[in-house]
This record gives structure tokens, sequence and C-alpha cells, in this order.
């Protein structure tokens, strides 16, 4: 992201309400070697590994959803994988001065790959995925095949097949605050954020999460170098990157679930089964939403949603799915 | 539509197969007094309204799916409407040569709003829409209350309050063929078509539609002028239309769920409840499309839509969801 | 069922509240002969083969699911079924007098084995039941295999196996009147009755069904000798029958969904997905009729059935699922 | 319960599968002072409390599911209780020996209840239940009242009102095993058990479940005087006890999902949304169940359990839904 990209930043809910957006920010190192043992719950149960001011900025080295340990095409994720210990996260990390009732706002800045040659993973794993019989949906019929591709990749472009190269759009799939006092598995999403998978949430994004512990507790990883809506064969192209976001804290905003914001739409995140749980929930924050900060009468910012609202399928793969609803800043503009 | 849009439908699956798309066409009018009673069910019970060529123009005079009744602010949708008697379709339009087996190709031309001083409509129904309990999703809630919302517009803009106008962005909500044995009220979409409510599906697209009776007996209605993804209230912008299409015939080619083209995707239509099936119906459709007719492997597919596959959520408040999945053509191309 | 266990229709609702209920009835047969066709959609628009006055009694020859054509275990389903052409229904029967607005009351005389030495048959289909992959759950699996079980039954005892005799418990699977206007296959049900595979349906039974068109035009079929909670391999012992049932009309009793009663309880029928809107639709209909008809407060009425209501789930492998809501008559005395 | 009904525990799996099923018992009591601080979280970051051999007996003095803050029909929940701190839990209970991979069976003995005059509480919490928009089913329609119901009750009958009676039916709401590394609210079921609201989980039940965590880690609490199928207001008759299990340890039998036994029949239970995942769990458990342990061949299982399943609705009102499949031992005998 250039500095062109940058300037509508300085209107973002982040720069208004931030307490630290002004101030001139340290920048933090979170190295492997500084996070040492990576999570697999999201909680307040675990170890802090690092302590910033709001506006500080953090360098991230994330691991892919595998930890790296599909390393081949011939791998398979039966024998390398063992559930619950997927998607590691990097954290926690503790925002000074955030209590119960705040939000934390986490602008990710760059997502670069990481190593020196760079490669994505994706997978077939059984039972895992949307259209398949599953762990939950649970069925007798025979798994699908494991398969496993490795993908190069670089800054513009991941190289599906020798028939296909799809554009390099990279974003963070979990992205996190502690629950008040659950610790839940880093491969569910809920109103804590957790393993959302959406492809909005990259460079260039303001994500807003709700502290409900002291320290906010701030956990990140699963990256993706490029993902469809819904992430359909439950993986997405998984690599591990450095990753910069600078975080900030907003008092007393207190927001229920997660929301997103860029440069021209807002967007408020619910994260449910059925499916359609997740969009009446993500709607409805968002009528809330309007409500309360963009002076629109509750009926009518129904009824203009449904003319203008824009739906993003995160996945409908992980244990609970994730869906954003959104409206174009345009249409905010007060009189 | 202007001449310049039109250049992609040469390459269009619809050129490539439709037995009439080089005829010179013959235009149909199908005027409401043509139309006499309008019908508020899909299926092979009722009688034929035109018969048409492949490759046939059609002029069709749609009516709002209030039919007109609510006429302003101040109109109770309980006093002036009774299910099932919403939605009225134009048609059954026959096809000369369709058989079961085949499939029918539409293409939306153009749609004009109708009538002098042209105006939209939209409502909150009680026990209707995504944000309520409704006749399915039974709570003992009180309803929300029914408000009308009567909305100018012509063929730029669609004036939604002082404070927000959007652009018009025409649509047609409910197309079908009739389902083999079953007639379909017209608030349900399935497998047939029926209230998809897809915002892709206005001028400039061509549906694909399988035939499951001699003659297909095509259905249209339901215009909007404008809606947002997932309809979340029920009702878009809802009014009626001069809408032109011309259809085609392609023999032999058996679809089981609708699907749709426009310039640069293709995309597969499925409709269920929960709304995560209605998404596993269009993604399964969609890997056995690419695998069927563009060289894919199937798990290649599979994988691949989990990189870019793109889902547009039409509806989450009729009888059965709609979601559409897609995919660029450019990640088609044969090598 | 016995002269002794008829005794507690008297104070049936059906005795208090229908027309008929004290005429002698006129009994009618409906063989095999008499229907000729058979039906596959529930609808306004097929041609009576009966009509009848309330109070009348009809013996029904019922024919099984597959309409014989799976005769021995080495059939294969795929080859001798064509959907939508399975489970055929008698009728439609007319009940003299009857309009939109009233209830039809279809009480279960006795179901009698029907042919020499009567068996009955279950199998798997691809893509149907519960624990598979399907139509609307659509999934890439394998399908499961195709079995076909064909099983010896008396009016006592359905041998299952060398190993397992389970005990002879008839009902019907299909019972319905016509929608107002929609024609329904009859693997659906839905607010009209239709495919709701309760076990309780069977002899000493009285069904609701509210009438939506003049004449009510009622359907029968669907036999089951069994059938647990669910059907969950989407098949239950099917067979044919003589059944005899008798029919009331309930002049001016309202009712939104199906209904039933037996001597020991009361209970309120939804159909619907996911799962859980069937439960809330049973479970609101019974709130209702507890506060219009048995004198109980709504909110007393909610949490009382949150301590003594009885759920039955019907079937989870139709394209709408059913659960019927119930309550013991022993708590509905009124003081 | 009796000495009489004792008599087929010692066939049961507990008896021919428990390490200590044959020691005599030691009996420990966990007083509500020995227990000290509850818990709101089923999970490995807790204290235990307790440390017993497998055949233990234990008593446990048990809280009401509002921890006994809603002492008179005037309190307002929303006033007296702040989620997720309800439904507390005693324990956590180390068994020893227990591993990953064992399973605890818990036979509950007796459950009476506690204080001088013991009443019962049930109550209508805003968006809480299943008839009416809640949490993950987002409305905009006003919340229901609340309303708080305090009621007599004794070890024979729970006085509902004046007008209705109903049996004294214990059983324990929530009972749990420590999941691997998350911990999870006591209001969720899932496979770790959690709150299941399965009435048949009473007196003379016995519950396996999977152990997950050294020590197996053991919490219960959350009694029910009655409650019927669904607990369909999101609240059943709530209220302390005294509460006697015994404990035995199953070396080296690894279960997926809770099961349970009683005199007659076994049960596998599912907790997912929607609804049908949880009865596809549990009947997916009790194919491979049957398969395992009693000499079915799949497909036989499978089909034979579409005449002769039984399903049984814990609730419908939690965050996850949580059904029981059942058959009857009869049915199980080998030949």
């Amino acid at each position: 992201m250039d500095a062109t990209d940058m300037s509508w930043l300085e209107t973002s809910i982040a720069a208004r309400k931030g307490a630290g957006w002004s101030r001139k920010p340290e920048t933090h190192e979170l190295t492997e070697a500084k996070q040492g043992r990576f999570h697999y719950t999201i909680g307040p149960y675990s170890d802090p590994v690092l302590t910033v001011r709001p506006g500080d900025r953090i360098v991230v080295e994330t691991r892919d959803a595998f930890e790296g340990v599909i390393k081949t095409e011939q791998d398979k994720p039966t024998q390398k994988l063992r559930l619950p210990f997927v998607n590691p996260q990097n954290g926690p990390i503790m925002i000074e001065g955030a209590e119960r009732g705040d939000t934390v706002a986490v602008l990710i800045e760059q997502m670069v790959p990481r190593g020196p040659n760079p490669r994505g993973t994706c997978c077939m794993i059984p039972e895992f995925g949307a259209l398949t019989g599953t762990y939950y949906t649970a069925t007798l019929n025979d798994p699908l095949p494991e398969v496993v591709r490795k993908v190069d990749l670089d800054e513009q472009w991941v190289k599906w097949t020798d028939r296909v190269t799809l554009p390099y759009k990279p974003h963070i799939g979990t992205l996190s605050l502690s629950p008040e006092i659950d610790s839940i598995n880093s491969l569910t999403p809920d109103n804590h954020g957790g393993n959302m998978d959406l492809p909005d949430m990259g460079p260039g994004s303001i994500t807003y999460l709700p502290v409900r512990t002291a320290g906010a507790r701030l956990f990140i990883g699963d990256a993706h170098a490029c993902q469809g809506d819904g992430e359909v064969c439950g993986v997405a192209v998984e690599y591990p990157t450095v990753t910069t976001i600078r975080v900030d804290l907003i008092k007393g905003w207190a927001i229920e679930w997660p929301r997103l914001e860029r440069e021209d739409f807002i967007m408020a995140i619910g994260s449910a089964r059925p499916l359609e749980d997740a969009a009446r929930i993500a709607y409805r924050e968002l009528v809330r939403w309007m409500v309360a900060e963009y002076d629109f009468d509750q009926w009518d910012a129904y009824m203009m949603l449904s003319q203008c609202g824009r739906v993003r399928l995160g996945n409908f793969v992980d244990p609970k799915y994730t869906v954003g609803a959104g409206i174009l800043k345009t249409y905010l503009r007060k009189p």
C-alpha cells in the first residue's frame, strides 16, 4: 500500500476516535523467536508476548495455518495435522489501557510473503470443507481424497497452475481479541473475531474488535495470499508472512460484533450457524450502527439496506460461518 | 444497454449453442391487455399467452410485485395484499421446439420504467423479511410496523430519500420455466428459477433455465429498480416496467439449476434452506460446469474456487433462499 | 383398533365440532381401479375421484411409495424410479360443503396390509436420506450404495431380519388437502400436510387439515408398517394397504397448519427447513391453540411447554422436515 | 431410585467395562463450601476441587442455573443476570488415571431438592428461547416480556400453577468433561457434553463422556425438576439440589460424542446448529456404535434405525442444539 492509498485513513473512524492515532508510533517486532509457542485457542488464559500502547505499530511473523508441516504435495494432511492444533496464532498482545467496553482498531498496513522462495499451501482435508460431509454435517459417505497443492507466489501473483494465475490479494483470516471467559479454538469465529476468513481484511482495512478483558489480548494469524468468497474447499492459499499492523484503542466505544472499514465502505460482521443467522447478525449490527452514528431512522436504514446493502460471504466451512454486511460510505453522508 | 455493450454477446454460450441466435428475431408484444390474468404460480397448468420461436424478442409489460395496489405511503400492506396473490407473473410464453432436457436462454436487453411518473414501492410487511420472526421462523414477538415507501425513479436514479439517491440498477426478480409437475407460487425460488432476486439478472445478462415440460413455459415478473444483496427487508424497489428480452433454445444442453452469464463471469444458482445449502448447490453446480465444459479436473476446480469463487446472495427472505456462485471468465480460458 | 379403544373418540375435537360426526356414515370404496391414475402432486388441478359427505367412511387401497416397482432385493432404485414420480397418492376426494377457512378431520380407523403375502420395502436411494449428501445438501462425495430390503410383515410384526423383528406400527406418511393455488409434489410436506412421516398418524389418530379450496380435495398415501423418528435413511417399511378412514368437516375452524389428536395428547405440526424452524412452527401453533381453546395465558403456555411439551421428529430427509409438538390432555383440563 | 431399579445396572456398559465398578465406592461430599467459586466455563484452566477414584460416589450440592439470584416473581432477569455468568458448575472433579482416549461413566443415583422449602425458577429472558429473535437469530422485533415464575416442588410434584401440577422428573442439564484446549461457557453443548438439557439424563441413567485431558475434569450443574422436549422458552424448572453420582473410568474406550444408557435403551448425543446437524451427528454415532459393538452391518444399522430409531430433542435454545438418537436394547441382542 503506497502513501496515496493511506490518505483516506485520516478520515477513518480510528482517526476520529482512536486514543493513539496522532501519536508517533513505536514499532515492535513480534518475530517467531519472540512469539515462542503459538496458540490454538483465543482466550484469557495464555501469557502475553508483547505489550503495546495505542497507536503503535507491530511487525508480526505469522506462520501458515498448518504451521509449515505440509511441505510437499505428497504429504497427507491427516498424517501431518491433528485437530485442534492447527491455525497457529501470534499473541496475545496486550494493549495498554484497554478495558471491557472499549474497542480496539487494527489497521493492516502491509502483508509480505515470508521466506526466500515463498510458497502457499492449499489442500483438501477429509470431512472439512463446504461440499463434503463433515464433523457436524455428519454423513456416512466415503470422504473426499486428500489433495495437496503447493503454490509459488510473490507480491503480485499466485501461480495457481500452469493454466491459471491469480492476483495476490492478501488478507488476515483470523483476528481476535480474547472473549471474557471462554477460550475458543482458532478455527471458530464468533463475536470476539476469530477465524472470519474475510477477503476484505487485507492491507488498507481497519478491523474493530470489542474488548472483553483488561488489556484486550490481541491474537493474529492465518494469512491468505488470496481466497474466494466462502473458502469453499475449506482452505485458502495459506502462507507465512511478515504482516505489519497498527493498533489503536477507542475508549468507551462498545461494539458487540467485529466491524470493518475500508476507504469506501463500512461493514458489520456476524458469525453463526446456520448461514442465515450470520447474515442476520451482520445486517442487524449494521442497522444499529447506522442508527447510532449516522442519524438514520431504524426502519429507513432497514429498508434502505434492502436496496443497497452489500454482503460478503467469509467462509461457510468453519464451525461457525461468517458474513459481512456493508454499505458504501457515500450513502452515509449527512445532508 | 447500448450497442457497444452488446459485443460480448457474440461469444456467449447462447451465441455458441442457441438454435435461434443467428435468426433475424421477430418481435412480440406482451402487453397487459394481451396478458390478461397474471399468474401467481409457476407450473404446467396455466394457459399460454404467447408462442415464440428461438431467437425471438419479446417486449413485456410487467406489473410491480404488489400489482400496483400499494399506491400511497398510507396504504397498509396487510389490508391491500393477500398471500399467495402477490408477485404477478407474465406468461406462460411457449418456446417452439423446447423439450425436457433442453435449456432456454433469456437475454435481458432493456428494462424501462413504465408509466408517466414512474414510482417504485418498498415496504415492510409483517412477519416477512430477514430481521423479523416470520411464517417459518415462527416467534411470539410483536411484528414490526408496516411502513410503505413510494420512490420516484427514472432510468438513471432512484430517489430513495432527500438524503440518499441510489443508482438505477434494474433487474428481474423472478424468472422461471415450468417445473415438470409441480406448480410453485411465485414467491419461492427452486431449480426451476422462480423468485431468485439476483441483482446480476439485469440488462446485459443471459439466464439459462432448464426445460422440464414441452414448450418450456416461460414466466417473468418482479422487476426491481435496485436491490441490495439479500433483499434484507424482504422488498426491493418494486416497479412496473417495459422489459425487453430475447429468448433462445439450446437443444440437448441439460442443466439441473439455473445459470447466468455476463460479459466477465459465469454463475451457477442454487435456492434452498438453510442458506448454506443454497451456497452448496451453487458451488457444486459450478464445479460440475467447469469439469464438463472447461476442461478442469474436479478437485482442481473445487480447490481453485476456494481461491477465486465469487458469491452473490440473492435473497434470504423468501421461502427458499438464493445464492449465485460465479467465476471470472478470464480464469476459464483454455491454455 | 378394537371397540374399546374407540371410546375416547366421543370426546374428541372432531366429535365436538364435526358437522357429520353423529351421522350414520356411508362407506365408500376407493379401489385401485376406481382411483385409476395415482397422483404425484397435491394441488387443485387434478380430477376428483370421489365425493363424500362429512362423517363418511372411505376404504382406500393405497400403493406403496414406490408404486410396487421395487420387487426384489436385486432391483436398483435408480433404475426403477424417476423423480418426481414417486409416492403415489389416492385422491383427490371431495368433501361436500368444505370451503376455505374450514378444517377437515381425518380419523384413521384401520390399516391392513394388502395382498396375499404382504411385504414391505425399504431401500437406500443415492443422495436421499439424512446421513448422506443430497440434492439440497450438495456434496462431491461418492453416493452411498443402493441397497434394497424386502420385508415380510403381518398385522403384528415386521420381520426386519432373522435377528430383529419389529412391532407392526402402521401409519400414513402423506396426508393432505390441496393448497390454494400451488400444486406440491408428494415428497414435500408444508402447511397443507403432505409427506409428514409422523408415526403418530396411525389407527386411532385424528388429523386436522386446513381447507384452502372448495371441496377440500383430500389426498392420502405412503403407508408405513413402522418407522423410526426422523426416518433416517429416507425410507420406512413402505407397503400397500387397505386403509379405512372417516372424514369429517369442521365449519369455520380455521387452522394454519395440520394438527393431530390421539387419546391422550394433542399435537401441532410444522414442516420447514432448517429443522429448528419446523419445531418453532409446531410449538408456536401449540401455544396459540392453548390460548385460543384451552384458556391459557400466552406466556404461561409458552413457559409451561418448556416443562412438559413433547416433540416428535417426523422426518429430516424430505425437501422440508416435519416436527410435531404435543401436550398431554391431562394438562389441558380446565379448573 | 430404589433398590429394585438398580438391578439392570449390573448389565450396563459401565459394569462390563468400568475399572472401578466392582470396588466398594468411597463417598465424597462436594458441598457449596468445598466448591467455593462455581465455574461458568468448562475447560482445562480451572483448579480442581476434588480428586476421586474410578467407582467412587460423589454427593454434590448444585446451585440453580441462576445461582439463586432470582428470588421473587418481581425480579427482572436482565437486572439480576449478566452473561456469561450463568449456569454455575460444580467441579472440576479429577478422576484418577483418566487420560485422553478413555471414557468416564457418570451414573446419576439420586437428585433431591435442596433447602427447607424448595422452589424452582422458570423465566422468560429477553432474546433467549426458541420462539423469539435471539442473539444469533437476530431480529429487530421488540423482545418478549420478562416473566418470572417461582414454583413449589418436592420429590413427587412440581406445582406449576393452581391449575397444573407436573410430575417431578429430575435430571442434570449440564454434564461435561473438559475439552482438550478450549474452555467453553456452560451455556453451550458440544462434543465435550455441556448444556445438553436431555430429560433422559436423570436418576437411573449413565452418561458416557470422552476424556480429552489428563484427569478428565468433570463438571456438573444445571439441575431441572422437569423439562419438556426442546426446553422451548429457554428455561426449565431450575432448582438447587443434592445430587448423588457415581463415576467410573473406562480405559481405552474412545468415544467422540457423549452417550447415554438407561435400562431399556442406549442413546448417542449430538450438539450443533442447525438442528438437523445435531440429529445427523447423533444418528451417525449410533450407527457407528451398533457396528463397532453390536455386530451390525453399517447399512443394516442405518436402514433399521429408519424403522425403530428414537429421537429426543434436548434443547433448541442454546448456542448449539442437542439431539439424542436411541434404540431399544431389545433390538440389539445378538442372535
